[in-house]
């Protein structure tokens, strides 16, 4: 799943959330489609990728402004009855680092926007 | 794929590889699964997580010291290699980000390990 990132020069955000699930279950995601639907409205969202294999291991990159909108994003109470079902029903475990992106560059073709 | 992350105090660095096969390849597998080899033993390495879904979307994060290290792997000469492998052969499009992690924390009991 994905929400394209424009070419973006850095500085700019990123959240990584990787998580295990218990067991698959439709319901999970349905709320994580739901997810993605309000984050693409959130103030400073950027794009997002969202894989996850067979294992039942999944990573979501979000990509954002600023910390700020991070933390506005975290704190919506729709998100935050995601999150609670998500601790409460789904996740084995899950870990998020909040990083701050120093340059990319994208192919086949490399092409590199180095931080300004 | 997982290699665990071990609790980590800020800042470190991570790599997002985000990439989208052509086609289902077991020789790109195999070529992953020597490339997380050869991390694990490569200066600087902290961890990594991986998850590729059925659309053929990819995300490798992976967490490392410092710029150097991350530099350093880039340029060892058997990932060279695979690199170009990919290029030419298996990526439809990629993209890769180098950001500072800033702050983590995991659960489902949150865990934060802010910045020192």
């Amino acid at each position: 799943m994905t929400v394209p990132v424009p070419p973006l020069t850095p500085p700019y955000h990123v959240v990584v959330f990787t998580s295990l699930l218990r067991a698959p279950d439709p319901a999970y995601e349905a709320m994580a489609q739901r997810m993605v639907a309000l984050a693409r409205d959130a103030p400073g969202f950027l794009g997002m990728d969202s894989a996850r294999g067979t294992d039942g291991l999944g990573i979501t990159v979000s990509y954002w402004t600023d910390e700020a909108a991070i933390a506005a994003w975290k704190a919506d109470t729709r998100h935050l009855a995601a999150q609670r079902l998500g601790n409460a029903d789904w996740y084995a475990s899950y870990s998020l680092h909040v990083a701050r992106v120093e340059r990319a560059y994208s192919g086949p073709r490399d092409t590199e926007t180095p931080a300004s």
